[in-house]
Protein backbone atom coordinates (compact mmCIF):
# COMPACT_ATOMS: atom_id res chain seq x y z
CA UNK A 1 0.00 0.00 0.00
CA UNK A 2 1.37 3.74 -0.78
CA UNK A 3 1.81 6.20 1.78
CA UNK A 4 -1.04 8.24 3.12
CA UNK A 5 -0.62 11.39 1.88
CA UNK A 6 0.25 14.20 4.60
CA UNK A 7 -1.75 16.91 5.48
CA UNK A 8 -0.17 19.83 7.65
CA UNK A 9 -2.64 22.39 9.63
CA UNK A 10 -5.46 22.33 12.19
CA UNK A 11 -9.11 20.63 10.95
CA UNK A 12 -10.80 24.09 12.43
CA UNK A 13 -9.07 25.87 9.00
CA UNK A 14 -11.83 26.32 6.78
CA UNK A 15 -8.63 25.64 4.07
CA UNK A 16 -7.46 22.28 5.74
CA UNK A 17 -10.95 20.82 6.38
CA UNK A 18 -11.53 21.64 2.40
CA UNK A 19 -8.77 19.45 1.60
CA UNK A 20 -9.96 16.69 4.51
CA UNK A 21 -13.38 16.69 3.07
CA UNK A 22 -12.02 15.84 -0.65
CA UNK A 23 -9.48 12.94 0.76
CA UNK A 24 -12.27 12.00 2.47
CA UNK A 25 -14.78 11.77 -0.52
CA UNK A 26 -11.95 9.70 -2.93
CA UNK A 27 -11.21 7.42 -0.02
CA UNK A 28 -7.46 8.97 -0.45
CA UNK A 29 -5.34 8.03 2.88
CA UNK A 30 -4.22 10.52 4.95
CA UNK A 31 -2.26 11.71 7.52
CA UNK A 32 -2.81 15.00 9.56
CA UNK A 33 0.01 16.77 10.97
CA UNK A 34 -0.24 19.81 13.33
CA UNK A 35 1.00 22.95 12.67
CA UNK A 36 0.71 24.93 16.20
CA UNK A 37 -0.27 28.21 14.40
CA UNK A 38 -0.78 29.85 17.95
CA UNK A 39 3.04 29.46 18.42
CA UNK A 40 3.74 30.58 15.22
CA UNK A 41 4.93 27.38 13.46
CA UNK A 42 3.45 28.09 10.37
CA UNK A 43 6.03 30.59 9.79
CA UNK A 44 9.12 29.47 10.67
CA UNK A 45 11.61 28.13 8.36
CA UNK A 46 11.00 24.55 8.13
CA UNK A 47 7.18 24.91 7.20
CA UNK A 48 7.77 28.22 4.68
CA UNK A 49 9.94 25.59 2.62
CA UNK A 50 6.56 23.61 1.40
CA UNK A 51 3.93 26.84 1.86
CA UNK A 52 5.89 29.88 1.23
CA UNK A 53 3.44 32.27 2.05
CA UNK A 54 3.25 30.91 5.85
CA UNK A 55 -0.73 29.27 5.94
CA UNK A 56 -2.07 26.37 5.80
CA UNK A 57 -3.03 23.98 4.50
CA UNK A 58 0.38 21.78 3.51
CA UNK A 59 0.45 18.88 1.05
CA UNK A 60 2.77 16.05 0.69
CA UNK A 61 2.21 13.24 -1.37
CA UNK A 62 5.67 11.23 -2.61
CA UNK A 63 7.32 13.70 -4.27
CA UNK A 64 5.13 16.47 -4.49
CA UNK A 65 4.51 19.10 -1.92
CA UNK A 66 1.51 21.50 -2.89
CA UNK A 67 -0.42 24.55 -1.13
CA UNK A 68 -3.83 26.15 -1.86
CA UNK A 69 -6.36 24.35 -0.75
CA UNK A 70 -8.48 24.58 -4.21
CA UNK A 71 -5.49 23.40 -6.03
CA UNK A 72 -4.97 20.40 -3.74
CA UNK A 73 -8.25 19.48 -4.28
CA UNK A 74 -8.19 19.43 -7.90
CA UNK A 75 -4.87 17.34 -7.89
CA UNK A 76 -6.12 14.81 -5.77
CA UNK A 77 -9.13 14.30 -7.38
CA UNK A 78 -6.85 13.61 -11.16
CA UNK A 79 -4.47 11.27 -9.40
CA UNK A 80 -6.83 9.29 -7.62
CA UNK A 81 -9.45 9.52 -10.53
CA UNK A 82 -10.25 5.94 -9.80
CA UNK A 83 -11.22 5.91 -6.55
CA UNK A 84 -13.95 7.06 -3.94
CA UNK A 85 -16.18 9.74 -5.44
CA UNK A 86 -14.95 8.99 -9.02
CA UNK A 87 -17.55 12.08 -10.30
CA UNK A 88 -16.03 14.35 -7.72
CA UNK A 89 -14.13 16.58 -10.60
CA UNK A 90 -16.40 15.37 -13.42
CA UNK A 91 -15.67 12.63 -15.97
CA UNK A 92 -15.04 15.02 -19.30
CA UNK A 93 -13.52 18.25 -20.76
CA UNK A 94 -17.30 19.62 -20.43
CA UNK A 95 -18.14 18.73 -16.86
CA UNK A 96 -14.99 19.59 -15.80
CA UNK A 97 -15.40 22.92 -17.05
CA UNK A 98 -18.38 23.22 -15.20
CA UNK A 99 -17.46 22.33 -12.37
CA UNK A 100 -14.07 24.22 -12.60
CA UNK A 101 -16.37 28.02 -12.63
CA UNK A 102 -18.49 26.93 -10.17
CA UNK A 103 -15.09 26.19 -7.99
CA UNK A 104 -13.89 29.89 -9.18
CA UNK A 105 -16.98 31.32 -8.26
CA UNK A 106 -16.81 30.12 -4.61
CA UNK A 107 -13.14 30.68 -4.25
CA UNK A 108 -13.33 34.81 -6.46
CA UNK A 109 -16.98 35.42 -5.18
CA UNK A 110 -18.30 33.40 -2.70
CA UNK A 111 -15.24 33.38 -0.42
CA UNK A 112 -14.10 36.96 -0.16
CA UNK A 113 -17.40 37.97 1.76
CA UNK A 114 -18.01 34.73 3.51
CA UNK A 115 -14.37 34.43 5.00
CA UNK A 116 -14.15 38.05 6.86
CA UNK A 117 -17.85 37.06 7.91
CA UNK A 118 -16.23 33.59 9.50
CA UNK A 119 -13.22 35.42 10.75
CA UNK A 120 -15.69 38.35 12.79
CA UNK A 121 -18.06 36.14 13.60
CA UNK A 122 -16.94 33.05 14.69
CA UNK A 123 -12.96 33.61 15.19
CA UNK A 124 -13.12 37.01 16.60
CA UNK A 125 -15.57 36.28 19.59
CA UNK A 126 -13.31 32.74 20.37
CA UNK A 127 -10.06 35.15 20.34
CA UNK A 128 -11.82 37.62 22.50
CA UNK A 129 -10.94 40.59 19.84
CA UNK A 130 -13.00 42.90 18.93
CA UNK A 131 -16.01 42.92 15.72
CA UNK A 132 -16.45 45.38 13.37
CA UNK A 133 -19.98 46.22 12.71
CA UNK A 134 -19.26 48.19 9.33
CA UNK A 135 -16.82 45.25 8.29
CA UNK A 136 -19.98 42.92 9.03
CA UNK A 137 -22.62 44.77 7.41
CA UNK A 138 -20.77 45.50 4.23
CA UNK A 139 -19.90 41.62 3.57
CA UNK A 140 -23.57 40.22 5.01
CA UNK A 141 -25.18 42.91 1.88
CA UNK A 142 -22.08 41.21 -0.09
CA UNK A 143 -22.78 37.60 0.55
CA UNK A 144 -26.42 38.17 0.42
CA UNK A 145 -26.43 39.14 -3.53
CA UNK A 146 -23.86 35.99 -4.08
CA UNK A 147 -26.58 33.66 -2.46
CA UNK A 148 -29.24 35.61 -4.30
CA UNK A 149 -27.26 33.87 -7.84
CA UNK A 150 -26.99 30.68 -6.20
CA UNK A 151 -30.77 30.36 -5.10
CA UNK A 152 -31.53 31.12 -8.60
CA UNK A 153 -28.97 28.46 -9.73
CA UNK A 154 -30.15 25.82 -7.53
CA UNK A 155 -33.84 26.30 -8.58
CA UNK A 156 -32.57 24.71 -11.91
CA UNK A 157 -29.74 22.16 -10.88
CA UNK A 158 -29.51 20.05 -7.71
CA UNK A 159 -26.24 21.10 -6.76
CA UNK A 160 -24.20 24.02 -9.13
CA UNK A 161 -22.37 22.29 -11.07
CA UNK A 162 -25.17 20.09 -11.91
CA UNK A 163 -27.22 16.69 -10.87
CA UNK A 164 -24.33 15.56 -8.50
CA UNK A 165 -22.39 16.43 -6.00
CA UNK A 166 -19.13 17.67 -7.04
CA UNK A 167 -16.08 19.60 -6.05
CA UNK A 168 -17.83 23.16 -6.76
CA UNK A 169 -20.23 22.47 -3.58
CA UNK A 170 -17.64 20.69 -1.19
CA UNK A 171 -15.50 23.89 -1.72
CA UNK A 172 -18.38 25.60 0.14
CA UNK A 173 -18.35 23.22 3.08
CA UNK A 174 -16.49 24.63 5.26
CA UNK A 175 -17.14 28.28 5.13
CA UNK A 176 -20.78 27.88 5.38
CA UNK A 177 -20.70 25.65 8.51
CA UNK A 178 -19.58 28.04 10.66
CA UNK A 179 -21.62 30.99 9.40
CA UNK A 180 -24.52 28.46 10.11
CA UNK A 181 -24.08 28.65 13.70
CA UNK A 182 -23.80 32.70 13.62
CA UNK A 183 -26.14 35.77 12.86
CA UNK A 184 -26.06 35.45 9.11
CA UNK A 185 -27.19 31.81 8.90
CA UNK A 186 -30.31 33.05 7.76
CA UNK A 187 -29.30 34.21 5.08
CA UNK A 188 -28.74 30.68 3.68
CA UNK A 189 -32.16 29.26 5.64
CA UNK A 190 -34.05 31.73 4.23
CA UNK A 191 -33.35 30.95 0.63
CA UNK A 192 -35.70 27.68 -0.23
CA UNK A 193 -32.98 26.25 -2.20
CA UNK A 194 -29.65 27.02 -0.79
CA UNK A 195 -31.37 25.85 2.83
CA UNK A 196 -31.94 22.60 0.63
CA UNK A 197 -29.00 22.54 -1.26
CA UNK A 198 -27.37 23.00 2.59
CA UNK A 199 -29.19 20.13 4.21
CA UNK A 200 -28.01 17.93 1.58
CA UNK A 201 -24.19 18.50 1.28
CA UNK A 202 -23.75 18.90 4.99
CA UNK A 203 -25.35 15.68 5.74
CA UNK A 204 -22.82 14.08 3.68
CA UNK A 205 -20.45 11.08 5.78
CA UNK A 206 -17.25 12.92 4.47
CA UNK A 207 -18.19 16.05 6.08
CA UNK A 208 -19.71 15.18 8.79
CA UNK A 209 -16.38 13.24 9.93
CA UNK A 210 -14.31 16.34 9.00
CA UNK A 211 -17.10 18.30 11.80
CA UNK A 212 -16.31 15.64 14.11
CA UNK A 213 -12.47 16.05 13.43
CA UNK A 214 -13.06 19.64 14.27
CA UNK A 215 -14.28 18.99 17.72
CA UNK A 216 -11.78 16.54 18.61
CA UNK A 217 -9.04 17.62 20.60
CA UNK A 218 -6.01 18.48 18.40
CA UNK A 219 -3.31 16.15 18.33
CA UNK A 220 -0.15 17.23 20.76
CA UNK A 221 2.49 19.30 18.58
CA UNK A 222 5.86 17.78 18.35
CA UNK B 1 -12.84 25.85 -39.59
CA UNK B 2 -14.65 25.76 -36.43
CA UNK B 3 -16.31 29.23 -35.55
CA UNK B 4 -14.34 31.49 -33.43
CA UNK B 5 -14.63 31.23 -29.71
CA UNK B 6 -16.61 34.71 -28.28
CA UNK B 7 -15.94 36.54 -25.41
CA UNK B 8 -17.75 38.77 -23.95
CA UNK B 9 -16.22 42.29 -22.35
CA UNK B 10 -14.02 45.39 -22.62
CA UNK B 11 -10.42 44.50 -23.07
CA UNK B 12 -9.65 47.39 -20.45
CA UNK B 13 -11.11 44.55 -17.92
CA UNK B 14 -8.62 42.93 -16.24
CA UNK B 15 -10.29 39.52 -16.09
CA UNK B 16 -11.59 40.22 -19.74
CA UNK B 17 -7.75 40.33 -20.75
CA UNK B 18 -6.34 37.57 -19.24
CA UNK B 19 -8.56 35.72 -21.28
CA UNK B 20 -7.74 37.31 -24.29
CA UNK B 21 -3.76 36.38 -23.67
CA UNK B 22 -4.85 33.35 -23.07
CA UNK B 23 -6.35 32.88 -26.75
CA UNK B 24 -3.75 34.97 -28.25
CA UNK B 25 -0.95 31.79 -26.86
CA UNK B 26 -2.97 29.03 -27.80
CA UNK B 27 -3.24 30.32 -31.11
CA UNK B 28 -7.27 30.36 -30.69
CA UNK B 29 -9.61 32.43 -33.23
CA UNK B 30 -12.09 34.50 -31.41
CA UNK B 31 -14.40 37.45 -31.47
CA UNK B 32 -14.85 40.36 -28.76
CA UNK B 33 -18.15 41.16 -28.23
CA UNK B 34 -18.87 44.37 -26.40
CA UNK B 35 -20.76 44.86 -23.72
CA UNK B 36 -21.33 48.47 -22.40
CA UNK B 37 -20.83 48.44 -18.37
CA UNK B 38 -21.14 52.08 -18.46
CA UNK B 39 -25.20 51.60 -19.56
CA UNK B 40 -25.21 48.62 -17.25
CA UNK B 41 -25.43 45.60 -20.00
CA UNK B 42 -23.33 43.73 -17.72
CA UNK B 43 -26.80 43.80 -15.56
CA UNK B 44 -29.40 42.95 -18.45
CA UNK B 45 -31.68 39.83 -18.16
CA UNK B 46 -30.18 38.17 -21.11
CA UNK B 47 -26.13 39.11 -20.49
CA UNK B 48 -27.14 37.45 -16.61
CA UNK B 49 -28.68 34.25 -18.47
CA UNK B 50 -24.66 33.49 -19.47
CA UNK B 51 -23.23 35.47 -16.61
CA UNK B 52 -25.29 35.40 -13.48
CA UNK B 53 -23.24 37.53 -11.35
CA UNK B 54 -23.64 40.95 -13.88
CA UNK B 55 -19.70 40.16 -14.24
CA UNK B 56 -17.16 40.24 -17.44
CA UNK B 57 -15.95 38.25 -18.96
CA UNK B 58 -18.71 35.69 -20.63
CA UNK B 59 -17.28 33.17 -22.44
CA UNK B 60 -19.08 31.18 -25.17
CA UNK B 61 -17.43 28.18 -27.29
CA UNK B 62 -19.71 25.73 -29.47
CA UNK B 63 -22.21 24.82 -26.95
CA UNK B 64 -20.83 25.56 -23.51
CA UNK B 65 -20.89 28.91 -22.16
CA UNK B 66 -18.48 29.73 -18.85
CA UNK B 67 -17.52 32.48 -16.61
CA UNK B 68 -14.58 33.43 -14.11
CA UNK B 69 -11.70 34.17 -16.11
CA UNK B 70 -9.26 31.37 -14.64
CA UNK B 71 -11.83 28.77 -15.23
CA UNK B 72 -12.52 30.07 -18.69
CA UNK B 73 -8.14 29.79 -19.21
CA UNK B 74 -8.14 26.13 -18.02
CA UNK B 75 -10.90 24.97 -19.88
CA UNK B 76 -9.29 26.68 -23.54
CA UNK B 77 -5.58 24.74 -22.32
CA UNK B 78 -7.87 21.67 -22.15
CA UNK B 79 -9.81 21.72 -25.00
CA UNK B 80 -7.08 23.02 -27.46
CA UNK B 81 -4.35 21.07 -25.93
CA UNK B 82 -1.94 20.45 -29.24
CA UNK B 83 -2.15 23.95 -30.97
CA UNK B 84 -0.40 27.11 -29.85
CA UNK B 85 1.84 26.88 -26.45
CA UNK B 86 1.53 23.91 -25.77
CA UNK B 87 3.07 23.82 -22.04
CA UNK B 88 0.85 26.78 -21.36
CA UNK B 89 -0.85 24.04 -18.86
CA UNK B 90 1.70 21.83 -18.44
CA UNK B 91 2.04 18.38 -19.94
CA UNK B 92 1.67 16.04 -16.94
CA UNK B 93 -0.32 15.39 -13.67
CA UNK B 94 3.21 16.95 -11.75
CA UNK B 95 3.23 19.74 -14.08
CA UNK B 96 -0.41 21.10 -14.12
CA UNK B 97 -0.62 20.74 -10.42
CA UNK B 98 2.46 22.87 -9.87
CA UNK B 99 1.07 25.42 -12.29
CA UNK B 100 -2.45 25.24 -10.72
CA UNK B 101 -1.17 25.81 -7.32
CA UNK B 102 0.43 29.03 -8.54
CA UNK B 103 -2.49 30.15 -10.39
CA UNK B 104 -4.96 29.76 -6.67
CA UNK B 105 -2.06 31.85 -5.28
CA UNK B 106 -2.74 34.83 -8.08
CA UNK B 107 -6.22 34.28 -7.21
CA UNK B 108 -6.27 33.87 -3.82
CA UNK B 109 -3.00 35.83 -1.91
CA UNK B 110 -1.47 38.25 -5.39
CA UNK B 111 -5.01 39.27 -6.59
CA UNK B 112 -7.22 40.35 -3.72
CA UNK B 113 -4.49 43.23 -3.34
CA UNK B 114 -3.81 44.04 -6.59
CA UNK B 115 -7.43 44.20 -7.93
CA UNK B 116 -8.09 46.81 -4.97
CA UNK B 117 -4.72 48.80 -6.02
CA UNK B 118 -5.66 48.38 -9.35
CA UNK B 119 -9.12 50.55 -8.70
CA UNK B 120 -7.51 52.58 -6.32
CA UNK B 121 -4.72 53.94 -8.33
CA UNK B 122 -5.67 53.24 -11.91
CA UNK B 123 -9.74 53.26 -12.53
CA UNK B 124 -10.58 55.55 -9.76
CA UNK B 125 -8.64 58.32 -10.85
CA UNK B 126 -10.29 57.97 -14.97
CA UNK B 127 -13.54 57.71 -13.14
CA UNK B 128 -13.20 61.11 -11.19
CA UNK B 129 -14.13 59.06 -7.81
CA UNK B 130 -12.05 59.94 -4.56
CA UNK B 131 -9.42 57.58 -3.96
CA UNK B 132 -8.99 55.46 -0.04
CA UNK B 133 -5.81 56.66 1.44
CA UNK B 134 -6.19 54.11 3.81
CA UNK B 135 -7.24 51.27 1.39
CA UNK B 136 -4.17 52.23 -0.88
CA UNK B 137 -1.59 51.26 2.31
CA UNK B 138 -3.39 48.20 3.66
CA UNK B 139 -3.14 46.76 0.32
CA UNK B 140 0.61 47.90 -0.63
CA UNK B 141 1.68 46.33 2.31
CA UNK B 142 -0.37 43.14 1.84
CA UNK B 143 1.22 42.99 -1.65
CA UNK B 144 4.54 43.80 -0.66
CA UNK B 145 4.37 40.85 1.45
CA UNK B 146 3.39 38.87 -1.65
CA UNK B 147 5.85 39.97 -3.50
CA UNK B 148 9.12 39.41 -1.18
CA UNK B 149 7.75 35.39 -1.55
CA UNK B 150 7.39 35.93 -4.89
CA UNK B 151 10.99 37.16 -5.46
CA UNK B 152 12.27 34.03 -3.56
CA UNK B 153 10.52 31.99 -5.78
CA UNK B 154 11.93 33.73 -8.63
CA UNK B 155 15.86 33.49 -7.83
CA UNK B 156 15.01 29.66 -7.44
CA UNK B 157 13.19 29.13 -10.80
CA UNK B 158 12.93 31.73 -13.84
CA UNK B 159 8.80 31.79 -13.98
CA UNK B 160 6.32 30.70 -10.90
CA UNK B 161 5.97 27.30 -11.74
CA UNK B 162 9.21 26.14 -13.41
CA UNK B 163 11.16 27.11 -16.23
CA UNK B 164 8.61 27.70 -18.83
CA UNK B 165 6.00 30.77 -18.97
CA UNK B 166 2.64 29.34 -17.90
CA UNK B 167 -0.52 30.05 -17.30
CA UNK B 168 0.51 31.09 -13.47
CA UNK B 169 2.05 33.61 -15.08
CA UNK B 170 0.00 34.49 -17.52
CA UNK B 171 -2.99 35.33 -14.66
CA UNK B 172 -0.72 38.35 -13.66
CA UNK B 173 -0.30 40.69 -16.41
CA UNK B 174 -3.49 42.04 -16.43
CA UNK B 175 -3.19 43.48 -12.82
CA UNK B 176 0.72 44.48 -12.61
CA UNK B 177 0.06 46.23 -16.46
CA UNK B 178 -1.96 48.96 -14.84
CA UNK B 179 0.14 48.66 -11.48
CA UNK B 180 3.26 49.14 -12.92
CA UNK B 181 1.78 52.64 -14.07
CA UNK B 182 1.00 53.94 -10.70
CA UNK B 183 2.61 54.91 -7.16
CA UNK B 184 2.98 50.60 -6.52
CA UNK B 185 5.08 50.19 -9.52
CA UNK B 186 8.05 50.34 -7.41
CA UNK B 187 6.99 47.49 -5.24
CA UNK B 188 7.62 45.47 -8.54
CA UNK B 189 10.74 47.41 -10.06
CA UNK B 190 12.93 47.01 -6.75
CA UNK B 191 12.63 43.39 -6.35
CA UNK B 192 15.64 42.07 -8.59
CA UNK B 193 13.78 38.50 -9.41
CA UNK B 194 10.25 40.14 -10.00
CA UNK B 195 11.67 43.04 -12.32
CA UNK B 196 13.30 40.42 -14.27
CA UNK B 197 10.53 38.45 -14.25
CA UNK B 198 7.85 41.05 -15.41
CA UNK B 199 10.06 42.00 -18.49
CA UNK B 200 10.16 38.08 -19.40
CA UNK B 201 6.91 38.45 -19.57
CA UNK B 202 4.92 41.18 -20.41
CA UNK B 203 7.13 41.57 -23.95
CA UNK B 204 5.57 38.37 -24.69
CA UNK B 205 4.07 39.18 -28.58
CA UNK B 206 0.65 37.79 -27.45
CA UNK B 207 0.52 40.31 -24.42
CA UNK B 208 1.58 43.24 -26.03
CA UNK B 209 -1.50 42.69 -29.03
CA UNK B 210 -3.64 42.66 -26.02
CA UNK B 211 -2.28 45.93 -24.81
CA UNK B 212 -2.51 47.14 -28.20
CA UNK B 213 -6.81 46.53 -28.00
CA UNK B 214 -7.02 47.95 -24.77
CA UNK B 215 -5.43 51.28 -26.46
CA UNK B 216 -7.46 50.95 -29.59
CA UNK B 217 -11.50 52.77 -29.79
CA UNK B 218 -13.97 50.20 -27.96
CA UNK B 219 -16.11 48.68 -31.00
CA UNK B 220 -19.57 50.15 -31.18
CA UNK B 221 -22.36 48.40 -28.53
CA UNK B 222 -25.34 47.01 -30.60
Amino acid sequence: MAAPVKVYGPPLSTAVSRVLVCLLEKDVPFQLLPVNMARGEHKKPDYLKIQPFGQVPAFQDDSITLFESRAISRYVCEKYANQGNKGLFGTDLLEKASIDQWLEAEGQTFNPPSSVLVFQLAFAPRMKLKQDENVIKQNEAKLANVLDVYDKRLEESRYLAGDDFTLADLSHLPNVQYLNGTDVGELFRSRKNVDRWWDDISSRESWKKVVEMQSSPPPKSA
